[in-house]
């Protein structure tokens, strides 16, 4: 019997991280959720998540911890999706609503098809835009999604019912909920935040191949830490991402390499008019951006 | 008669901004000047920066800015160092101490050599490595270079006496000195500094020109404003620096191209196993950089 106090009588979070273990934080602190159960590889992460309170009790088993689940979240990297719903196949209940969280959408919804022949009506594919570099459920914290977007992209034959479910659930966590086209979204955040993170991580590598290497990070200051923090990022994780979104990302970064050419050629001829109106329009365009984002905050 | 209460009777500030204004207001503090005068191509900066106490005094002139002065520091843009060179000539006192804040030293090297036949040896070449995106004397504070390090790099006919004073007024303002030679420090910034602002300026650009530019602004996040956030940067600066520094820069890019068409291969063919030992790689990279700077502070 469901209990009428709570919206969602059991909740099971896969993959209780910073992603899965800030949203249990935030939807139970918000008192949507009786229980919530969590299912994750680090049996010491999952003892830590029940020690904070995140979850209520865990099973390393998917099959057990999606039993009788009237919403499964899943956290981890987009590359283990597939195995995923293959386990909860059969084993959860047939009106059970899926989400998730992964960063790439196309990917999720094709492994979705590959195990059920077809997206499910009740799995509503999901991408909450915020994160730290810090990764675990310690760094998790139940504000992490207030104010951040979160797009979901249900396909035309997902349900109302179920789709609406994970609107209030992301409301409920403080977020504001954006719907987009699944491709749409891949191609969105492959330039927002894809293509920064391969760029952050190729030029923290080339640094450590310089002859200078020891001073370079020496006598790096705070724009270098700013421009270089995503490097720190969950490798295991991007490699994923990366794999999952690899044609979006590809365009993106063939865009990106034929423009920095231009600007080498500028460069190496000494072309300042050329350097400085490329300059002046990143400048405007990243003060629009901040300045859009702090009205917003 | 100097004052025996200060070690400095005159200090003249060439180009009050950021870094100019910051550097007053942290050796007034320090108490070890008597005068500052301004000097600079907009008015209602010095203005400004005369009301906010920063400097006593000002002229637009440079001749007349440099009468009697002890110290004399540059903080313009590089672009402009022998234009000002030129005009301190014959105008400052003949023991008087230059120093500088310009983010490329062969350049300003050159420029004194150009116009004085030789480096003169009161003439002590620096870079403090702190900065914001901000600039104009209202962006300035007097702890800007607290625990930030400072590089001078003195050439072998540099004055002992003229380096040391210049010494004691960063260690005043709470900076960390190093000394480097000058062609080194100019790769170094070009790791560290340059080559990040060029690409974070690129990648902007880049992004502006796409389809799904509103989408992808609307739905940027944290990540990407810090990896953008140097974009932010004065335009006429950058511009200076890099051709400035143009030889290094390029190098440096090449090899950062270079490196990114390896990360595309890996990616383009799907090799998981690369693309996690290049994320491996960087984020090992980046979290011993981030502890050791930790430390520091």
């Amino acid at each position: 019997m469901p209990n009428p106090r709570f919206k969602i009588n059991k909740l099971t979070i896969i993959g209780v991280g910073l992603i899965g273990g800030s949203f249990a934080r935030a939807v139970r602190k918000a008192g949507l959720v009786k229980h919530i159960t969590g299912c994750g590889r680090q049996k010491n992460n999952l003892e830590k998540a029940v020690q904070l309170g995140v979850i209520d009790d865990y099973s390393q088993d998917i099959q057990t911890a999606v039993k009788e689940a009237d919403v499964i979240f899943i956290a981890t990297p987009v590359g283990s999706f597939q195995t995923v719903l293959e386990q909860i196949k059969g084993a959860a209940k047939d009106d059970v609503i899926i989400t998730d969280g992964g960063s790439t959408k196309v990917s999720v919804i094709r492994s979705a098809e590959s195990v059920f022949g077809q997206v499910p009506p009740n799995f509503v594919p999901g991408h909450p835009i915020a994160g730290t570099e810090n990764s675990g459920v310690e760094a998790s914290f139940d504000s992490l999604f207030n104010d951040h977007r979160v797009i979901l992209t249900p396909l035309p034959e997902t349900s109302k019912d179920a789709l609406n479910t994970v609107i209030e659930l992301w409301h409920a966590a403080g977020a504001e909920v954006i719907l987009m086209e699944p491709h749409h979204h891949d191609m969105v955040l492959a330039a927002t935040s894809h293509l920064p993170h391969l760029l952050a991580f190729s030029l923290v590598n080339t640094l450590t191949t310089l002859d200078e290497k020891q001073e370079i990070f020496d006598n790096a200051a705070g724009g270098f830490r700013d421009f270089t923090r995503i490097a720190s990022s969950d490798p295991d994780m991007w490699q994923d991402i990366c794999l999952a979104n690899k044609e979006a990302l590809l365009e993106h970064l063939d865009h990106f390499t034929h423009d920095l050419a231009e600007l080498r050629t500028a460069l190496e001829q000494g072309d300042a008019q050329t350097l400085k109106a490329m300059f002046t329009r990143a400048k405007q365009s990243r003060d629009d951006f901040t300045n859009k984002t702090d009205q917003k905050s």
